[in-house]
């Protein structure tokens, strides 16, 4: 069982993922790249569905069974899972300062298409826009469950952002609780809120507007921008007009038009950068604290072209090398079509 | 000038490092492989003294010049300086939401040997020891200047940590902000302080020395140990016995022990796992915050062996695929001589 350990000086949470666990000796060897027959062993592939746990979810052609072919996504529990459904997340306390619980979660996997070397930036618009419609289905499931605090839905491209799999793929785990790095984000929210009346992100977004030069493009009701304090280089948040602080709050209807920024956002990252390898992160409030007037979903687009060192590891300051208006300005200029 | 802004939302600050900054269209090209005349083109061997600019401190051979060989430790100005010496600190508001400031700091490169080839874990001891006497010299001087909050000494090896160059060096930056990473750490303390009486720092050397497994090798005055919430696989504390909140109360003579321990730390870590990249920081209050009774100095070492990916970027919540427990074990079974 995967277990979650609390460090007693920082109150932060870790996972200590038993599932994946590997033997001391076995990290020495560096991340392997992916063998040659790559595409006929990916268990992502469509004909390859017995290859993965049985399926959760799907979107699949009418009188296909599932496990078979016939879907074009599709989610499956993730075979190295870091967090087990299994069990309850009880608390316990050892020599009265380190304390643990049971590693209970969800760990799932969304196949975003059955085609091996897709990706956002090539895929049909459409496609994208099942993707962002199963990922609220994922999200309205998960936060239904009471033992569940956080549903994080990410993505990882590449090597150098965390994935050797190349089939198109994300992520979405649920957690049993917030940590302290999303309880500071939301206090200072709360603090603005208090302050000024209004939601900070509500606010960026009309400055931001009003300034001009870090937006990268903009539709009805979306607004892509490097934020003023980008960490790193084209460090990218796509974030909804209006005001909501759960991603289940769109409507299923505006996935299209989430899709089609997010699309163009990633097309314009990877033409302009050479396809770098990228995360990208669903920011949403903790799924029992809904409807919160102080804090905003949004997603978070890093893609992975210089690496963490030391300095930001030991201060949590970053240094980032390009300005966030050059990046701005580049990104808007990078043809789409 | 380089300069500071903060986050609106997070209040989390970041330096854009226009030093160092690329054109966004250099981003693509991802980090090069050094040439194959590395050693000849090096600016930090014995005899390129000329290629760096001049040397703010050094310990050389009596009668030596500065900026001439002899010299067996060299700090010099980091060429790419994320933070500049000149200037005054001040904030600037932008649209009553966004705040900047002036790069206002100091960024130096601490040459740790005139060989090019050689790492702590291989170097002679004493030339370890030479090394801290130098960090805590540096550390004393900058902490003297009022307008510097934190002084941060830290180390990359190898392009995963973020260097690409050889020659063993450090850096130290010293910032005009302590950045609220840094003020949760020290709030948690000050609530376990007020809650207990006692350091949580030094309740956890304690407690850890009860239950034996975590540590990989204690001396006198100095104890290493696995966390245990460790953020990733082999990340290693290496943390002075006796209460103290900043490095330099380090006695120069307590150097040599904590060069010894820090040279098997890192002598089992290269031999057990292949000389991995790795990143260490020297953890220390700030600068203007001396004798806290509530935090305690320590060095981290993360060994670079896993990426961070879309779930620890968005949540906080590290996964780390080694058991704590299972890492001590295995790193003090290594053999240092």
């Amino acid at each position: 069982m995967p277990e979650l350990r609390q460090n007693p000086a920082t109150k932060e949470w870790v996972i200590i993922a038993t599932e994946r666990a590997k033997r001391p000796e076995e990290m020495g060897l560096g991340v392997a790249n992916p063998p040659a027959n790559e595409k006929e062993r990916c268990p992502f592939c469509a004909g390859h569905e017995r290859s993965t746990p049985n399926e959760i979810f799907s979107f699949r052609s009418f009188g296909t069974a599932p496990n078979t072919p016939g879907w074009w996504i599709r989610v499956i529990p993730n075979k190295f899972a870091a967090l087990l459904p299994q069990g309850s997340p009880d608390r316990v306390e050892l020599e009265g300062l380190f304390h643990y619980m049971n590693g209970v979660g969800e760990h799932e996997v969304l196949i975003e298409s059955p085609e091996h070397t897709l990706t956002i930036a090539t895929m049909p618009e459409k496609q994208v826009e099942e993707i962002f419609l199963a990922y609220r289905e994922r999200y309205i499931a998960l936060s239904q469950d009471p033992r569940f605090e956080m549903v994080i839905i990410f993505k990882n491209h590449g090597l150098a952002a965390g994935t050797s799999l190349r089939h198109p793929h994300s992520q979405i785990i649920a957690a049993p609780i917030t940590p302290n790095h999303i309880r500071h984000r939301i206090e200072e929210a709360m603090r603005y809120f208090d302050d000024h009346g209004h939601c900070v992100y509500c606010d960026m977004i009309q400055k931001e507007k009003k300034l001009g030069d870090r937006i990268v493009a903009e539709t009805e009701n979306f607004i892509v921008l490097e934020p003023f304090a980008s960490r790193s280089p084209f460090e990218t948040m796509v974030i909804p007009k209006s005001h909501a602080s759960t991603f289940d709050a769109i409507a299923p209807e505006r996935c299209k038009e989430l899709a089609y920024v997010m699309r163009l956002t990633l097309k314009k990252i990877y033409r302009s950068l050479n396809n770098p390898d990228y995360n990208y992160v669903i920011v949403s409030s903790p799924s029992h604290e809904r409807s919160l007037e102080y804090y905003h979903w949004y997603i978070m687009i890093l893609p992975r072209v210089t690496a963490v060192a030391g300095f930001e590891l030991g201060s949590g300051i970053y240094i980032n090398t390009v300005i966030p208006e050059s990046a701005a300005k580049f990104l808007r200029e990078t043809p789409f079509e």
